[in-house]
């Protein structure tokens, strides 16, 4: 019975069986009437999620595609970005930035830290030219568990101009981002994560002064053009084929969300975060992460001394079908990454932590059996999400 | 009932209950064994629908990101191309080379007929100098109803060392299109055509001569770049999060592809082709294709005097939930389109042609009521795929 699998992955999210149906429903006309009716209510849906009044495009492409049509509708070649990256992602973002002839000036934190608001502030402070358009930060970052506070982030401009353009693919609808209240211009999500969706769509949420950019931008990009997905979207179309089952299931999804409330989204990624901390704590093992920054998506495990990340991974998928990830950029051969993202109960984290138990327990590694499962149970009795 | 639908488009395809189901199944690890084995099972098997023994890369995005890809990845700013068209999707490759600074050179054909391979012969015999590095083709032409003849346009090279880039989005399946026998080197595909999926995966098969091109190419590119996710590829993975659910769906069009074998689905796809230009004929209307160079995926039918492509669009969704398109580019105003592409049986063709007929009928053209159907019966009766 491995084969029924409880997926703690920092994405993709395990799929709710009444979206996995919804998108089965039968194919329809993507420039009929009946598209532009679940277009409407979708982008309607994703606003709220969003929290923001300003448009939201959503581009058939994963979350990297997301993140390159914000650099390449925004960013003219040879003009200059901040890339704040305390991880494997942020660095992704350095990556798209150099293959489109934008200037990336990294303000790199290490593994496991948050970036820190006062030290963009003094930057952009320095930079009376104006030489900076855009600030490109995550807000939480999958590959290490940690969670920016881009309200921080957003108040560190003052005055400057520059954009404040936030990937949160792993983190809207796990964490609170009110863009419009925070002042960020842009931000990004993809569909397999918090939504609850398949991998498959990125949306971005563009502010008027981000459009304005879009308008003067001199990038060349045609799929993934924003001014077009806009003004198709005001038709209740999309410029290129959409991927209809998908927007089925978002519908699906947002339904889901909207019932849970996205207060009581964050709530439940908060309180899951604290379940397995204290799990894992509860082992003998250490945190990539510190409680204050820790990510309600994804907790990044140091694995213990002498074992490697695979000695934890492989058999917890092999014999208990808990499928969980390895580490990325830098501590990649230092940690395991457990996920608790989308679709995840409090039934799936007490498994999990039991079948981490059991596999530590098997390599040798000194722990206390039940352990775990009483640590998360004690937080979860206590519903203590900070 | 007219929500019960009848799909005659040129995509998307109405998608097989049984396909619709395995993209319902669990979310799996998109880093794990589990997708490894989909991974080479679906490459395998699209290789046999490429005919070719070449790689292929399986993009998650739109058919138009993968003309996208094949222009950035192989073309580079500045250099040259023979943009061959013949209707809305040629004018489409043509605008993709200018937003990428690649300079193409139209050779346009009127809408409604085939590129004429002398013509391309006698273009490329000018070009001594090698100036033209690709001649851009559609294979079936979406918006006009028409077949390329792929293997005369190939042969049309000579010796002119200019790669061959055929956009086969809405032909690859319904078509025959040996990909390695002709010497195509690069051949595009869309999920949510011929392969009965819904959109959001477009897919390209690259021979070694384009493979070598892709090596020296300048422009940029990152979330589409076919070179990464070859060397992904090879791994059995992507570079970045794949849509796992249309793969799961890609698997099982693929069994029934080869259920019904290639041959089988050229010959259903024809057959439909004869069908509906029959009943149609019977009915008085003009096509705007002829004989010689129809699409066996869709059929662009000229409007009666005096009425507008809305008059019969509009009641056959309304009236019968019969949903065909309207016209596209420069024809826009004067032809639907019916099309025949994917999961469509006899029995839609048939219905399809009395809902036309029963429109027509309530538009006051006059018509023999049962002529359609009658003709496209003789047809089927015959079997008599050209």
């Amino acid at each position: 019975m491995t084969e029924k699998q409880i997926l703690l992955l920092p994405g993709p999210t395990p799929v709710p069986p009444q979206v996995a149906l919804a998108m089965a429903r039968p194919a329809i006309n993507h420039r009929g009437p009946e598209f532009k009716a679940l277009w409407e209510e979708v982008t309607a849906g994703l606003k709220e999620v969003f929290q923001t009044r300003s448009e939201v495009v959503i581009l058939t492409a994963s979350g990297t595609a997301g993140m390159e049509a914000a650099v390449v509708n925004l960013i003219s070649p040879g003009e200059k970005v901040l890339a704040v990256t305390i991880g494997a992602f942020g660095e992704r973002f350095v990556q798209i930035c150099r293959a489109f002839d934008v200037e990336a000036e990294v303000l790199a934190f290490p593994y496991g830290r948050a970036a820190d608001p006062e030290v963009i502030a003094e930057r952009l402070a320095a930079d009376s030219g104006h030489q900076i358009k855009a600030v490109l930060v995550q807000h939480n970052e999958t590959s290490t568990g940690v969670l920016n506070d881009i309200r921080a982030i957003s108040r560190a401009r003052g005055n400057h101009p520059a954009l404040l353009i936030v990937d949160s693919i792993s983190g809207l609808a796990a964490a609170d981002l009110p863009m419009d209240a925070w002042h960020v211009d842009v931000v990004i999500a993809g569909s397999q994560k918090a939504l609850m969706l398949p991998p498959g769509l990125t949306m971005l949420a563009v502010n008027e002064r981000a459009w304005q950019a879009a308008e003067k931008c001199t990038n060349k990009r045609f799929y993934l053009d924003i001014k077009k997905a806009r003004s198709s979207g005001l038709k209740g179309q999309t410029p290129f084929t959409p991927a209809v089952s998908l927007l089925y299931g978002l519908r699906e999804s947002l339904r889901l969300l909207r019932e849970e409330t996205l207060v009581g989204s964050f709530a439940r990624h908060a309180l899951m975060r604290d379940m397995v901390r204290a799990g894992v704590r509860s082992l003998g093992l250490d945190l990539l992460a510190d409680d204050s920054v820790a990510s309600p998506a994804v907790t990044a495990v140091c694995v213990p001394e002498g074992l490697k990340p695979a000695d934890i991974i492989t058999p917890l998928r092999e014999k208990f079908g808990v499928v969980v990830a390895g580490g990325q950029g830098e501590v990649k051969d230092r940690v395991f990454r457990l996920g608790h993202l989308g679709y995840v109960s409090f039934n799936d984290i007490m498994a999990g932590l039991a079948a981490l138990e059991a596999v530590l327990v098997d390599a040798g590694v000194p722990v206390t059996r039940g352990a775990a499962v009483a640590a998360a149970g004690a937080v979860l009795g206590e519903g203590t999400a900070r």
